[in-house]
């Protein structure tokens, strides 16, 4: 743990924040209250709407259009744009950056992620892939919020060539945001992502679509009548198209492998159903209770 | 909407309720607590453990063991039983009836406890199908409680030759329980829920299932990670297995129906996903969220 003098020292000078969206914002506003992640924060945003409603919150001291003007002043940047977006605003920031600077992201899927980044690399500067595990079904610069990652994981997936000061400063940052830290490889990290988070999303937009596709009688009682369970799938099935679109494309491997694997239970359970098998179906169902159970034990229920 | 002076008149004179545990000894609370259910109520349950702790909750006037027994005293039956045990349930109790007396039940399912009761009945006792559709992630006689009830929908699925005056004192127990009521017919009862319910338990218990097969490290970072999306299909997975294991079969083929639509939709997204069909991804995205708003502008989320 880093002293009271040391923490009272920010980790950055210049802190870039690409993308102030629900998690980028979020970070701006961390940095603004805490004072100790940097001293002067920029964000940055082609959208002129999000640059207007950051001016408006007063979540930076600078906002900027261009991602590699910006760049060009930070000792830090982080990009906090969809996955899909992490190359092409890599190819256009790293040219720029200034030599012992750190570029960071935050994207949801890590493999992918860092294949994309990689050919833009530098060697004097460092990369540090990271994964705040933390959202909300909202998106956004006025989604965010100072406390977002508050007790919730940070995954790091440093590189064999990551230099461990730039490991130490981002590890630093993301205490310092609340959050408590995990590394793992790139590939390890997706499967997990994949089973914990992408695959639950996965079925959550699968079954609204299928109730969508009922009959329109059907449809709205499924509306009146999803506080049996269905609605539980929903809260999740609220998130941002483009940013779901984008992660699922970038983990394509491991979410369809979890998939299929999740795919080949559901279709046993069906045949278990079919054929009566009642031994089958309560040991399914008991696992999910022990897990259930876990869950809380772990107090993450 | 019933008077002042008729609704201080009880429902019924004995209410005999054959499995007091999450529904049942709710209703037994209710009864209780408002007096204007029945005078007098009468608890049965198979399970001596489960009669000793209904008598120390002193939710019941009577505690018996029998349930012809009890039948043979009361002017309503109401089965709250696994729906497994339905059909076993009423073969034992019809027989014994008063004549005028009603005979109701609160299965899950409609069309398969109908078809398991229908062989029993007599012309001279009433029988009228009801679902309530309230319930916890717990069961036994001390998951219950008098407000479970309350503006949660109670489904009722009336027969051709149920009686009117029989139907009409069932809605008025119920409405005094706080439920809101909407008739059906049976299988159009098992289509909703299938869709509602029943499949969403369903996939909660098997990715349960598929987390707990992975392996043993990934399995453990499931626990840790599982706020990420996991954790809200795990709640209803903590649910009773030999309950669920009886809806699953006693519901059956609208649940496979609506399974196998749930397949080809996952089936279809799989396959965008694999050829990078943006659009399609997308589209069913957006269908997700507009049903997530639907539910909240309704107040149903």
């Amino acid at each position: 743990m880093a002293s009271a003098r040391e923490a009272a020292t920010p980790v950055f000078d210049t802190l870039v924040v690409v993308g102030p969206g629900l998690i980028g914002s979020s970070v701006l506003r961390r940095a603004q209250q805490k004072g100790t992640l940097a001293r002067q924060l920029i964000a940055v945003d082609v959208s002129p709407e999000a640059r207007a409603r950051v001016e408006e919150l007063g979540i930076a001291d600078r906002v900027m259009a261009d991602a590699a003007e910006a760049a060009a002043l930070a000792d830090c940047v982080m990009l906090c744009v969809p996955v899909g977006a992490m190359g092409p605003v890599a190819e256009k920031v790293l040219p720029v950056m200034r030599p012992g600077s750190i570029l960071t992201e935050v994207g949801s899927t890590k493999v992918s992620v860092i294949e994309a980044i990689t050919p833009f690399l530098r060697p004097d500067v460092a990369y540090v892939p990271a994964h705040p595990m933390a959202g909300t079904e909202y998106s956004g610069p006025d989604a965010g919020f100072a406390t977002l990652f508050e007790d919730r994981w940070c995954l790091l997936t440093p590189l064999d060539g990551t230099p461990p000061e730039a490991l130490s400063a981002i590890r630093t940052l993301w205490e310092r945001c609340g959050a408590r830290l995990r590394e793992m490889t790139p590939a390890h990290h997706d499967r997990v992502c994949a089973i914990v988070s992408h695959l639950p999303h996965l079925l959550a937009f699968t079954i609204c679509g299928t109730a969508d596709d009922l009959a329109d009688e059907t449809r709205s009682e499924v509306l009146d009548f999803a506080a049996s369970g269905f609605r539980d799938f929903t809260r999740i099935a609220a998130s941002d198209p483009v940013m779901w679109r984008d992660v699922f494309l970038s983990n394509r491997e491991a979410l369809l492998e979890m998939l299929a694997r999740f795919m080949e239970d559901a279709q046993a359970m069906a045949r278990a159903i079919r054929w009566g098998d009642e031994d089958y179906i309560v040991d399914r169902i008991q696992r999910g209770r022990a897990i259930r159970k876990s869950l809380i034990e772990n107090r993450q229920a």
